[in-house]
């Protein structure tokens, strides 16, 4: 059904137009280094939460120009001279790829990916890295936000509908389940990840029916022990619950549970609660209560505040857009070159002071105190440096440098794991369950004051003293330049 | 690449709930009509324009459950009957479909398709066909409102990056191109579909010399008559623009001209009209002026006001995402359902007055003005309903029913065709240029007033008075219904 089965064309043009340019250039194959990383952590959350590598790491490996996009190349009014779309043909990802695992808590200006290979490589893949890796993370991060408000509630994901299409409904519903929700909708996600899904019926069940009793009726003939009814189709408190009571009866009769019914509008504080009053009064304690309807993490704390009785929650179009903010805004920035031997630190300047990058092959070190057994802040380091934990450490802030504070007894962990070498995946991709555990165990190692839904703390993420004074070094180098052409 | 071949699971799990369910109930050969429509018009636009047409019927006419499907469903906790999934595995669209053409102007609860079939079939395809037709309608939505204040100016889509995951990307800039956009960065769009792709280079080309003079140079070797070359990278104005120009008067004396320069951040209008004067005093009056920076209809309409000089725009996050509303909320109501020989009307109620659906099968005119050949309003009626272009017609409001007008001397054209029968497919999908043609004709139906990005009237949508007469007995007999369960 893919009309194109090959990933070499999930691209932006410019990229062809720059590896076409290096190649006539014979810089082709000059090696360089990106990263990948975002600027400013989204919904005003304290936190990311990183997702995508998976979904990064299967285009990596399957990474091939087929025969219909190189015939479709050849037709480009650019016309590409023959002998480099040669090249593409055979083109494989023969580069370094070091990245986070999925599940990490990730800050900004973090490099979340570290590339290093050839140049019209590290282009090509630019754009797709930045697609799966941006959307997979925006989603984690408000599940993440979510299940902070949420507690021990159920989370259940229900956005596939709403989805901006197909691939954002399987790895959207992957991403919110690794951040913390229980189960999805979709069933592709259930199929292909494991996820555990679950469903109910629509308002059209209801409708097809003479009446709603009937209707109900119907449905846990099917579904005798896990039918949960919606209630809100005609009247929620004088139809649907009362209609569910009097099933939920019968079927006690029967020897089975109603195992719940759904609140799908109205004012859910309310109807909730009495709801559950009258299924109490009618003996049925065990039948629980869902609610979807428009939810996010603002409404679900009010309605929580409100003392609404729900068991479960439904989220779907504010979960699987990210409602209120659809992009991470993930960038992919050229940080080194290598030339003669040796790796040059390469910068971008931009008018806006946030946008500059940091130069340099860099790593990120976590730095846990081992006493409480929390962070107390990252530091990013040039790749090699190793950290000798029995010294203390001293992390200052990268743009307030006079915030500064000494570490001693700490425990400082490498948060960029090899996952390619020459082109071979050398990381072993972990299990759903095991991504799911180890970001709760990420997320244990950080105080709350970083973790809470509303004006969190800023988390300490730090420059080692020899990247902030090449990346001064090379702001210097680049405006003194500027100057000496404009003649001053 | 795609891990599951298939389109079945591409849904909510309670559409399979449901099918089991009526499938126990032995109730589900029994046909239904199902209507597609949304209620609210996005980004406060006056109309919305119909995309995801040829996404669905790709679907429908491919829609199978794999064997791959079947056992991931044999394994659920429900225990489906294995009967019924032999019921799956045979399972065909075999319904009927009458539908919008892509690049209609459309309105809130207009049925932009009307289905009708077996039960089961239509709930299956329910999330699906709202996740195809939400997407794509939203970005080409968005797209007409950056036409609309674009005037002439070139419009492309540069948004892959920032997309909600690979489908997003490619239907986006489908969906875009469709509405009046020129080209798009995505080359999976420009294979699959034919649309022109444009591209040029990025901040790592410019990092990636020893000077950003000789960055130019390389890349205008490359592409001698088509280089767009970004100026941003250390400082547009004292670097960037004029090694461009100096680069633009080399071209020149070798017999070409410079294509473009690209602004990608700090203030646009200044520092077009600077760069456009520096380029002019040149003499390089035929180079243009692209920008590309977190764009949408705003700033567009903002920088034109200053007076900005930029020739060609590129909008990528903002609209891919659709930023400032990323979900249309479309909806997929049952209307009607086949009993003893005849359709019967149903409704769903809902404290929400907005949310109460319109029973019945239904079709929609648009009512055009003979003199004007601008559009009057459109008119919902049931389905079979013939208007008499003879007779003079009478519109009402259906909610403020005051609000009339009587209109003499139109054509009506009933824009749902048929797209299935009994499953076949019955309509030849037009090529992408036939869309966009199409959708510039259908737009010039239209006064100024409707089309207009800020505050636009609102267009007339009015129910016929059978349709009328038929959704206010239904209402009055369900809350009877209620009263007399109530015992009042």
């Amino acid at each position: 059904m893919q009309t194109n089965p090959g990933w070499a064309l999930h691209t932006d043009k410019y990229q062809i137009t720059m590896m076409y340019a290096h190649w006539k250039n014979g810089s082709h194959h000059q090696r360089k280094v990106f990263d990948l990383y975002f600027r400013k952590l989204p919904f005003g959350n304290g936190f990311a939460v990183f997702a995508g590598l998976e979904r990064a790491v299967q285009y990596l490996e399957n990474l091939r120009f087929t025969e219909e996009d190189l015939r479709y190349l050849a037709e480009q009014p650019e016309r590409y001279d023959p002998a480099f779309l040669d090249l593409l043909r055979g083109f494989r990802f023969t580069g370094d790829v070091y990245g986070m695992k999925e599940g990490t808590l990730i800050f900004p200006n973090e490099p979340l990916l570290r590339l290093e290979g050839n140049v019209i490589e590290l282009q090509l893949i630019e754009t797709a890295l930045l697609n799966f890796i941006g959307y997979q993370t925006l989603v984690a991060t408000k599940a993440a936000r979510l299940r902070t408000v949420a507690e021990e509630d159920v989370l259940l994901e229900f956005g596939t509908r709403r989805a901006q299409e197909t691939d954002a409904a399987v790895w959207g519903a992957r991403a919110a389940y690794l951040a913390g929700f229980d189960g999805t909708s979709n069933l592709r996600a259930g199929e292909q990840f494991g996820i555990p899904t679950s469903g109910t019926h629509s308002h059209a069940w209801v409708q097809d029916f003479d009446s709603e009793l009937e209707a109900f009726r119907a449905f846990t003939r099917a579904f005798p022990e896990r039918s949960v009814l919606l209630v809100d189709t005609y009247d929620t408190l004088k139809s649907g619950v009362p209609h569910a009571i009097q099933v939920g009866l019968e079927l006690r009769e029967q020897g089975h549970e109603l195992a719940g019914i759904r609140l799908d509008s109205g004012d859910l504080a309310y109807l909730s609660k009495e709801a559950r009053k009258m299924l109490d009064e009618a003996g049925l304690t065990n039948t629980r209560i869902i609610a979807s309807s428009d939810l996010d993490e603002e409404t679900l704390l009010n309605l929580k505040s409100q003392g609404a009785r729900i068991d479960a929650w439904g989220v779907g179009t504010r979960l699987i857009t990210a409602y209120d903010q659809p992009a991470l805004g993930a960038v992919y920035k050229l940080v080194a070159r290598h030339r003669n031997g040796e790796w040059i630190p390469s910068i971008k300047i931009s008018s806006n002071p946030e946008k500059v990058t940091t130069p340099g092959r860099k790593t990120v070190y976590r730095i846990i105190d081992r006493k409480t057994n929390k962070a107390r802040g990252d530091l990013i380091t040039p790749a090699d440096q190793v950290l000798d934990e029995d010294r203390p450490l001293t992390l200052f802030h990268p743009v307030h440098t006079y915030r500064k504070k000494k570490v001693r007894d700490f425990r400082a962990i490498n948060l960029l794991e090899p996952i390619f070498e020459d082109g071979k995946r050398v990381y072993d991709l972990p299990t759903l369950s095991e991504v799911r555990k180890y970001h709760r165990e990420q997320r244990s190692l950080f105080w709350e004051e970083y973790l809470r839904q509303l004006n969190p703390e800023e988390y300490p993420v730090d420059l080692s003293d020899e990247l902030w004074e090449t990346k001064q070094e090379l702001i210097r180098n680049i405006y003194r330049q500027i100057r000496e052409e404009n003649g001053k």
